[in-house]
């Protein structure tokens, strides 16, 4: 269902030939038939950010959209005005088809290779000819999430019941492990009735504790984008906490699917820390033991290595996050490996088997903050597919 | 030569049964006969530090040293009470053989699997067979820069002539790219008439624009020690900036020989960025690139991938690094790829066949701050040594 599970909306997909890949579909459309048209989004910080990105911005800061145009195939990013120049052609074509009173009615997200113009007569032709279909059937909306895939292996949507309103969604990314090939692109909708500020509010909570919580090293995207769109349609105006809690567990849920589908990735880590000062502390903790090759090889080799926890752990600065390293254990799947900073129980005892591998660090400091953070492990297929992928 | 290079020292090794590996060396002696016994040292500053970095850091606290003793096969990292203890019986035992004053008269290196404590017994017999074929010959310098390997390929060593004295040394280390096997230790010596205070200053300068320079994720390692230890033995006594600037040139060396054996690796990859408005700012800049999963895997296809090096470069904050996207270039082995941050030359034109690649990135701000790093690429290799070593 997707963008299309809330009602006031309607999708269409097609292969425009952007991608380089034969028929693979490439360009997704979504469009917000009201009665509302408030909208909210969450970009990526990279200062070399895509065109795309900077005319969704400006598209954005009124609280207002009316549509999305999103291609697979080219990211359209460090191409300067004149990629800018077609970002807002984009939109201005999507605007006049639609009857849009402005192109600023309208985002544009692009995802693929960075450093080359797009194809923009195919993208336009294909735009055209896809606005006849817009739908707000299933499959529709089944076929937008598959068109903006890139290196994912799979689609990933999302559908959440409110209460008397519904919230759906679609993602794609392999992963911030990969930030620059599977640059994120999410599009959210929901026919609750709601302002452009509280969903502003809603999706960077919903945004920080999901998409922000799967970084893997520290590169952020140059294309990152994440909307959501209130068509208002069920008429309901929800409690604005039941709302915001229901918009993070969709964000929540498309991250996880994100880690699902990681570039070449054998298991899914869950680094959880506890016991911390703070939780930014919590968070600066878990962020540095996620990022680490060394451990995600391990895990990719079904060690349970507890000594490249700890070795991460100790690079965070005690200003940052003050601990004692003898009182730190580390909990693999369950098992303490590491008990006081010291050796634990028998790291035989861990299994390795499943798919998910859970790493539970207490700091142990008599508070009791904590943070979870997301990653893959590091994999031959994870060189293989960006040693090999065309640049 | 290595560490008998320099007039004064002795050195011997064994095969002592600390490591797995049978028959290989795993201890290596090194002792100062003076005159002078002037030492400095740099040390990890992971709080998870291990037990011998404990020791030494205790022993130097004075500017003095006599002898050192390193393994490798145990980090004896992460082993509480009981490893510290290991670590100070070693030192005591090298002192009672040697007839020092006392046992922080000698500094304990360690370098191997985190978490388990040294098979002591094997590591003090050993010591003990050793001690009397203590030699200033070359061929026991070399084998001494033998011993102390664990995942490299080959011993790194330099010999560098002063103005009427000499320094030389030997490294272990597979890069930072992999801190905490390849946990590097380092040890150079030099018969110069220096003050303990002057070779701190000498080392830490040295230490920051090399060791600190082939730093690619941010991970230290629990055993990282390098010593400066001095003799005296030449009689002469440097101008203190010449001396500085051979203690520059031998870390230098020893680093780079570090990246040139970095596990798994096939290029070599120096990371310089220019125009930079303070050297932080070009530092920062360089470390950024430099860490990029995506880039090193790149570089590993022979894809000069400039958009990778620009998406890295655009997660440094501006206020770490004032610069305008649209001012920098990027020049991959001379061909300038990226120009004002667009397409420049196109990427065919770059060479990738040879082991080095140099990215020249300047940011043309209107300074001329500049920095380097050097890293390597990511490998099948490199994911085979840690997904399979075992911890």
């Amino acid at each position: 269902m997707s963008v299309v599970f809330a009602k006031g909306f309607t999708t269409a997909s097609i292969a425009s030939g952007v991608s380089s890949v034969e028929g693979k579909k490439d360009l997704a459309l979504v469009v917000n038939n009201g009665p509302l048209d408030a909208a909210a989004g969450v970009f990526t910080a990279n200062r070399f950010c895509a065109a795309s990105v900077q005319w969704s911005r400006k598209a954005i800061a009124d609280g207002h959209l009316r549509g999305v145009v999103l291609n697979s195939g080219c990211a359209n990013a460090c191409t300067g005005a004149a990629g800018y120049k077609q970002s807002q052609t984009e939109a201005e074509t999507f605007a006049e088809l639609a009857g849009f009173d402005s192109a600023t009615d309208v985002a544009v997200c692009s995802t693929g290779v960075i450093g080359d113009l797009l194809p923009l007569d195919n993208l336009l032709t294909g735009m055209k000819a896809a606005f006849p279909t817009l739908s707000d059937s299933a499959e529709a909306g089944k076929q937008s999430s598959i068109a903006i895939l890139t290196t994912d292996t799979k689609p990933k949507t999302v559908e959440i019941e409110g209460n008397g309103y519904r919230i759906g969604g679609m993602v794609k990314g392999s992963g911030m492990i990969a930030p620059q090939l599977a640059t994120m692109l999410c599009v959210i909708t929901t026919d609750a009735v709601v302002t452009s500020e509280q969903m502003q509010k809603a999706l960077e909570h919903g945004a920080e504790y999901s998409f922000n919580r799967i970084d893997v090293d520290g590169c952020m995207s140059t294309n990152d984008t994440v909307l959501l769109l209130a068509s208002g349609a069920s008429g309901v105006t929800p409690d604005p906490e039941e709302f915001a809690a229901n918009v993070a567990k969709a964000t929540a849920n498309l991250a996880r699917q994100i880690i699902g589908d990681g570039e070449g990735s054998a298991h899914d880590i869950r680094v959880t820390v506890t016991g911390a000062t703070s939780e930014e502390a919590a968070l600066a903790c878990a962020r540095s033991v996620a990022a680490s090759n060394l451990l995600k090889c391990a895990i990719y080799g079904k060690d349970p290595n507890w000594g490249r926890v700890v070795s991460s752990l100790g690079t965070v600065p005690e200003d940052v996050a003050p601990y004692d390293p003898n009182d730190v254990t580390v909990d693999v799947n369950g098992i303490r490996v590491c008990d006081g900073g010291k050796p634990g129980q028998p790291r035989d005892l861990v299994s390795m088997e499943g798919r998910e591998v859970h790493i539970d660090i207490d700091l142990n400091t008599g508070s009791d903050a904590e943070a979870t953070v997301w990653t893959d492990d590091l994999t031959h297929d994870y060189v293989c597919i960006n040693a090999d992928y065309e640049s």
